[in-house]
């Protein structure tokens, strides 16, 4: 059975100590660490559950001779030197450098057939621009690696929890830009993209919402023209290709419909969201420790946990590895490897 | 003591019902309907709670002489004829008129001090416009004939439930409108508006939230400006005024953070939106029952229920006044009757 491969994300933040707290659970289990030792080592230090030894590896097919205990970290080419002498919670060039070789790293081996999926560590978006890596954040950057050269791959986050699953139209860019950015073929994109994900998830016919962009979905067109325009003529074409699509619906009510909870079946099995803050507030509302973050349309499967580096308690010990732990599951069960 | 005024919102829609809801389960003790008797009848007879007599009155004061067991309407002038004949569910230009006069006579009143707060049901917006009344909404409608043709009087709406409450620096425009409507001197409005709330309801410094308007509070720049060039400023601007004003944080989490549920006490007493739908979807997510929708900013106290006209299930007798019970209370309590 082919490995997943968990990136450590930045040297900095939190991503090392939950990856050594997901070990330590037995919750990485076939996985190996892409990353650097001494980082490893010092946030194995960190944990309360005990310490981790770390084993390091040529290949990911040395797994199997990894000694139980030992955490398996695989280094990539191309790491800065003296990161783990780095203090925690910092914005940090070389952390965001280092970040970056890992990630890269990682797509050689999925794109090689090396390993089965990817589960990545937050990266800090202000450290990756201090290294210089152009891409603002894990979504973009791995879309442009996937593609090596050729046409970009239509890609979108998922954010799923227990009770949501919301697919974002537009994500990593200013309101003002992402409303530029929206269209029709955007809309549609968005739209067949969660429908497969669906399918994959083994939902037949996925009940797709479409939340508008303006309030009250426009309110008739008194409020923007955007759901007239493209999102309406969108859900249509859409359900013209044999898709459960329907919409725009008002974003401040559609999540609470979409909802999944006890005594509370959802009227949806997915919700796609024109930005990213009206998709990613209803996730996050009741807690970011069992949010997990997909990305739909890679040649690979691939998630992350829904924080970010939690500069202000990395180095403690104290971060929760939950959120990784249940991307960590979502990557097996997606990738058919547990 | 002072009546409340409950205006009876569209007559197409579940306002008059859940009036009469709220009147047969004891909630609307010391309130006046100003609405239209026909149509406050057919809303009575749907009620599985039994039957409500309706006594017409002409005026405020005479509220101690209606008789137990019967629901007092005041009737506004120049309201169509024919309103109970119209179908339920239904976009109807007298109803938008008559919504119209109701609101406009319950300001009269409140400002003659004859009335001591106002609850509003819920109108339809295309009803309002399909009857020429060129206001978007309640707020912006009330806040014209506050004004009464000086200055308008810088107003907020505030959405209430039990776990959250956000005051919304924009309303009722596009999301393209929202964000060129966006300054400086709109943010500090807003967190002074709020500051004073937070202090009208008993709370001496309130910890008040301002959220910011791009993904992440705008990355450090990376994805927008206005948290730079004027959210952080009005924050800053705030705390010299001696407010517990802090931000601009990240929408997607802010709402999580400020959540206070039972063992999740909230970090804030209020967050401050910037748009619309980034404030209103957390708060409706668990569900509209309780919401309450407030006005801060008027002359008088006016709350309503933080849910529409529900065309789709008026004239059912099911629609639950539960979120209008809330708003009832709600407003007594700010008004200093209850």
């Amino acid at each position: 059975m082919k490995p997943l491969l968990l990136t450590m994300g930045d040297a900095a933040g939190i991503g090392p100590e939950i990856l050594v707290g997901a070990f330590l659970r037995g919750e990485a289990a076939g996985c190996v660490v892409i990353g650097d030792p001494a980082v490893m080592r010092r946030a194995a230090a960190l944990r309360r559950e005990g310490a981790a030894m770390i084993a390091v590896i040529e290949h990911p097919a040395d797994l199997p001779e990894v000694p139980p205990g030992c955490l398996p970290v695989l280094v990539p080419p191309g790491l800065p030197e003296g990161l783990a002498t780095l203090p925690w919670g910092r914005i940090a060039a070389p952390c965001g450098a280092a970040a970056a070789r890992c990630i890269e790293a990682a797509v050689r081996l999925l794109r090689a057939g090396e390993a089965a999926a990817l589960v990545t560590a937050p990266i800090h978006k202000e450290a990756l621009s201090a290294a210089g890596v152009g891409y603002p954040g894990h979504t973009e950057m791995l879309q442009a690696l996937a593609a090596d050269g050729d046409e970009l791959p239509p890609v979108r986050m998922m954010l799923a929890n227990d009770e949501l699953r919301v697919v974002l139209a537009t994500i990593h860019v200013s309101l003002r830009r992402a409303i530029e950015l929206l269209d029709f073929d955007g809309v549609l994109d968005t739209i067949r993209i969660a429908h497969r994900a669906g399918v994959a998830a083994g939902v037949a016919k996925p009940r797709i919402a479409v939340a508008g962009l303006n309030p009250h979905a426009g309110e008739g067109g008194l409020f923007g023209d955007e759901e007239q325009r493209f999102i309406a003529p969108a859900v249509l074409a859409a359900r013209a290709e044999g898709m459960d699509a329907s919409g725009p619906y008002a974003p401040d009510t559609v999540f609470m419909r979409a909802r999944n909870a006890p005594a509370h079946p959802g009227e949806f099995d997915m919700v796609v969201a024109m930005t990213h803050d009206h998709g990613l507030i209803p996730v996050k509302y009741l807690g970011v420790e069992t949010g997990v973050n997909v990305t739909l349309g890679l040649p690979f499967v691939r998630t992350s946990p829904d924080h970010g580096t939690a500069f202000d308690i990395a180095g403690r010990g104290s971060a929760d590895p939950a959120s990784l732990t249940a991307a960590i599951r979502m990557a097996r069960r997606l990738s058919g490897v547990g």
